[in-house]
């Protein structure tokens, strides 16, 4: 590919590290700060709610064996670990779910290798919530910008952007907690670099959330690595090797820099109502849709749905076997949506893509991609036993820019998320932090709060 | 690229898995037992022998404030630390002095990863010697193999083959040693796909051998996740968005299973005499056969390098301010091997590569691309100040299949490297002990002589 790349952009990754050092959180508008607060609240939210996944447990376990320095919560445990094994952990809680925030022009999932590398390397400094919030700003920023500069090539071509954009993210705001200096930024960003990676191959195997987890846990390590003056090359972004010649076939230097520190990345951001792709949520909104009108699944010979290509190409698994494959299938979603109201995490267990009445409607469901729908929406002909068509048109998907997901309704995920894990008071009670994070003195204070 | 990519090969990761699990020692050749002992040595020498490198020094620290679990050793050190530290840190010591041993048809550096893997799993789990021999040969084989179903495009597009190859070289290693079945096996190759990373923008600094470093580290944890079920697709490696497709636009599914158990790629491994770039070699042997001759610098007015044109690509610094610039400068490289008769470590330090004779040599000598030229052999033309020229050609450079290190330099090359380290007396009885390691009753005993 290389012979096809731009070599222009020098100087981008030292533009990248000046912003990373030199934002004050009195220069991020208030809207922008609070846009990164919800998202802090989200998957802050999702990953608590994961602590009991197998995944999580499995690298939880993995983590205890290693051992390490007590720096920082595992969380959802009363347990300390190190900053590598609390920040890898963290990345695959907070995307194991498929539940997680979406960077829409992208597909990259932003907030939980940044977040999950920022608040361990936050907790151990003892950074203000000023300091977290402008950390995780900058991160966020430098993750979706990066993301763009490679997108939609890169994730054609096979790469999982959250891991490979994500680390870039999370050693940024990893670098800005630790106060490194620019020079020092750029060596961390470049360390990151030598470590990006992830294939869109693993989808649907719990290898999907290990590329946050490393792209979290790299990123720390490219951090504490560029403190201590471990060098990197000039242009790790933008080098005639470097990531974007390499990693995509379309690299443009010029949306890593482009009205940088003036359009924020962070309102491009969306939240997920269900716990599964992305996609099928066009879908599973007209099933619910359907149900809302009063039918029941016996009055329903087949379900008819018409959605963008990409839904059958990611999320067309026909005959899910168990949770995650769900999480890809479409027909589960659709069906579930109906019969429970909702796709939730309980939604995609094992045992409810196995539930008798949720397999009997999901063979009822068919799906046909229709190039003239975008993404965000869905038509759905339900063809009822007695013969009537009833027909449901989805025109934006909940959750998307066009038809957000309200503070109101981003509060309510939290706590039912992660009111099992803390209790309803201590999930309050951390809610309310979040939202007032920029005047919350120590990071160790807030971080106790995500110990279960 | 995936869409040019063929989804052939299904089936080529469970026979990998298959080989790593049930290989025995006895069903290895002599002889490729033997080269594969070789391969240990040369390894473990120049890994000891950069115990006080910069780069080494930092990753230590930084393993050190992370803490862990006292598993294996930190090679180099009295200490004892966790399985992914010491991975990680052995890694980058076996590959920062561009001094390890290669895999000529692919440019792989294999045993960094591979035994930075292999050897902290060995000393954790108490296992034999054979049974770390047997892990070596068949981690070896995987991450040969892996490098040849990707190159040349892999590398040529970018990608350093040494993080993204050896990273499956290293969780089959590990793997082994942790007595893992086929599926689990299959599983480790899957997480470490996930993790499979490496740009080759990183030459020239510290990064590029923490590429060895990851890949090591990595390949534990993928051993380590799989052990407790993480799951992961069936086909990472020939899966339509796995590594073969994503990473190459020439992936050949057959490179990984064609003659397994049968050719042995560790035969086709390089052992360097130099500790810089291996395309140098030819133009330093070149140089040292000149100074044979009896001339003395005083009496050249010029020297004339006739090279291969990949010499320029990868070693064409002109003029090198550091010793790791140094080793990516053809120019210092025939300097040095005709003024210290040598290219050790100590010929690319910071103050050889100033030092004012080897300066004012590298000023004189010049360098052309010569694609009649294979990549292994060189033209010197030395133009004396009495105007006679003396020719010299290298028809292969010493430690290339053709002109190899015997098992005395190598033995000498170890010593030489660890001597400083160890002191004789050890580095000599470790040296017997590498020799014999099939008789090897307990890997953490052998682990004790890497404790400096």
């Amino acid at each position: 590919m290389s012979e096809q790349q731009p070599v222009a952009g020098e100087g981008v990754t030292a533009r990248l590290a000046a912003f990373v050092t030199d934002t004050r959180l009195d220069q991020i508008p208030a809207v922008t700060q609070h846009a990164a607060k919800r998202a802090l609240v989200d998957v802050v939210g999702v990953a608590l709610g994961a602590a009991e996944e197998p995944a999580v447990r499995i690298a939880r376990e993995v983590a205890r064996a290693l051992g390490g320095a007590p720096q920082a919560t595992l969380w959802g445990t009363a347990e300390r670990t190190s900053l590598i094994h609390a920040a890898r952990v963290a990345g695959i809680m907070a995307h194991v779910l498929d539940y997680d925030d979406t960077h829409l022009p992208t597909i990259l999932h932003p907030s939980a290798p940044v977040a999950a590398a920022a608040l361990p390397v936050a907790e151990w400094r003892r950074a203000s919530g000023a300091e977290l919030l402008t950390a995780f700003v900058v991160g966020f920023e430098v993750a979706a910008r990066v993301a763009l500069s490679v997108c939609p090539a890169h994730y054609d071509a096979g790469w999982h952007v959250t891991g490979t954009a994500g680390v870039f993210g999370a050693a940024a705001a990893a670098a800005r907690l630790l106060g490194l200096d620019a020079r020092h930024t750029a060596w961390a960003l470049g360390a990151a670099a030598a470590q990006a990676a992830g294939l869109r191959e693993m989808f649907g195997s719990m290898c999907k959330s290990l590329h946050a987890g490393k792209a979290a846990e790299n990123g720390v390590l490219a951090a504490l690595l560029a403190r201590e003056g471990f060098t990197a090359p000039a242009e790790p972004l933008a080098g005639r090797r470097g990531f974007g010649a390499v990693l995509s076939t379309r690299f443009d230097p010029a949306a890593l820099t482009e009205a940088l520190a003036e359009r924020w990345e962070v309102h491009r951001n969306a939240f997920k109502p269900y716990a599964c792709g992305v996609v099928t949520h066009p879908a599973i909104d007209a099933a619910r849709q359907l149900r809302a009108q009063g039918y029941e699944a016996a009055a329903l010979a087949r379900l008819e749905l018409h959605v963008h290509p990409l839904v059958l190409e990611l999320c067309g698994k026909r005959a899910p076997q168990t949770g995650l494959e769900g999480k890809f299938s479409v027909y589960h979603c659709a069906a579930v949506g109906f019969l429970d109201d909702a796709a939730g995490p309980a939604q995609f267990t094992d045992a409810v893509v196995r539930r008798p009445d949720v397999v009997a409607l999901r063979e009822r469901v068919t799906a046909t991609a229709d190039p003239a729908l975008a993404e965000d929406q869905a038509r759905l002909v339900a063809h009822l036993v007695d013969g009537r068509p009833v027909e449901i048109f989805v025109p934006h998907a909940s959750g998307t820019l066009e038809n957000p997901l309200s503070d109101e309704a981003l509060a309510a995920k939290f706590r039912a998320v992660t009111a099992p894990v803390l209790g309803a008071e201590r999930a309050g009670a951390l809610l309310g932090r979040l939202w007032r994070l920029e005047a919350e003195p120590d990071a160790a204070a807030l971080a106790a709060l995500l110990a279960a």
